[in-house]
């Protein structure tokens, strides 16, 4: 019995946006893991046993793989876009920190298509210039702390990703972030609000920042803030290769 | 005679991290326009034309594909890793920006497994929290506009990736980078340099800032320094999802 894990990032959606490397892994497992919404993706067949847990369950997830793996097993935990950007990848290793008896568990993370990038070729080539990738929503990230990143890409000149923008549990946050964004930058800074890039319910706006409102927001989007660059063509958006200073 | 373009991601190297949607665009493509290595990763096939061109020639590259699909053609110009993240997407907008006549054309942004998460996936999750991507080898960006952009990522406490490190034409900037940095983070702050990623070129080296060299960077390789609280667990590299203060 020669178990593994393998991380998979399934894209942001559609089919044709999931690696060959990523539906191998899915054909040999024997276990798949992952947040209810994402396992649902994964194509029942006999022999594979489907694990679907709710949200905010990280910890657990990755426990239960190791378990899974120690015991022979094949398994794919999936993650929506890609597992290294705030997805189960992270939690895997620290899970794997408090147990040394499975530090030499075959692991394999396999990328995907994260939502940012998904968004952005939607859009056109938003992030075509240097860029940061902010999670709003990490319950263990102090605001305090978002403040501080977000003042700091925006004096870099950096154009912005934000995943997670808006939850239930803290509905304020995101109406505090294009706050500190106004306090940075020009109102006429562009801002792409990006949902459920390859889906059915798929749907892009982009608005200046004078234009925003916290609402245009919710847990299904990605929202892309230009640099002072980024500007439109046709009906694209998209930031320039140079600086202009 | 209804042409089109599509600028496709090609991933980093591999064929399994090719999406299938890249595959489907270059098997209906009749032309293929791209820089010389790039092209060559795309099999000859007879009513195919390849276009293949040297480094540098980014807005030529644009208008040949717009000329091309205006005259029916079903052009792919492609890039490595996404074409979104310092490659031809944007030439392509800054082209179009140029002729307005082309401003309806049939345009798409086909996204691709970007270097710096296929290096994240072999190390690891070292991009699990908050991170910025930063090129390098714009020669259209003054030395200043990259210090500056580095201070903030580092004091930001942003896990950073950059792309092209070091060229023959700057080869002393990526001393100067490293130099910033010790200026900005401890000693102790965890640097992967990971070169050709997913061929059979590939190699990963972590080290310390402290134990940094410049030479441990070239063209193929992408850097990522992982942010305060990036650590080791066995043979891997990661950031744990929740600050630490």
């Amino acid at each position: 019995m020669t178990g593994w894990i393998a991380v998979a990032g399934l894209g942001p959606g559609a089919d044709t946006l999931v690696t060959p490397e990523v539906t191998q892994a899915l054909a040999d497992a024997t276990d798949v893991i992952g947040y209810i919404p994402y396992v649902a993706r994964v194509a029942p067949r006999p022999g594979l046993v489907l694990h679907p847990s709710d949200n905010r369950v990280e910890l657990d997830r990755a426990t239960l793989a190791l378990e899974l793996a120690g015991a022979g097993r094949r398994v794919v935990i999936v993650s929506s876009g890609d597992p290294g950007v705030f997805a189960m990848a992270s939690a895997l290793f620290e899970v794997l920190e408090t147990r040394p008896q499975d530090h030499s568990a075959d692991i394999r993370i396999l990328p995907g298509i994260t939502a940012m990038l998904a968004a952005a070729a939607r859009a056109g080539a938003p992030l075509g210039h240097d860029f940061c990738a902010i999670n709003l929503s990490d319950n263990l990230k102090p605001a305090a702390v978002v403040e501080r990143r977000l003042r700091h890409a925006a004096r870099g000149g950096f154009a912005m990703a934000f995943y997670n923008p808006r939850s239930k549990a803290r509905p304020h946050q995101f109406a505090r972030v294009l706050e500190i964004l106004r306090e940075e930058c020009e109102p006429g800074r562009l801002i792409l609000f990006a949902r459920a890039v390859s889906t059915v319910d798929e749907a892009l706006t982009t608005v200046t920042l004078a234009e925003a409102l916290p609402e245009m927001a919710d847990m299904r989007t990605v929202v892309i803030v230009g640099n002072p660059a980024t500007r439109r063509v046709g009906r694209w958006l998209y930031t320039p290769r140079s600086v202009s200073l």
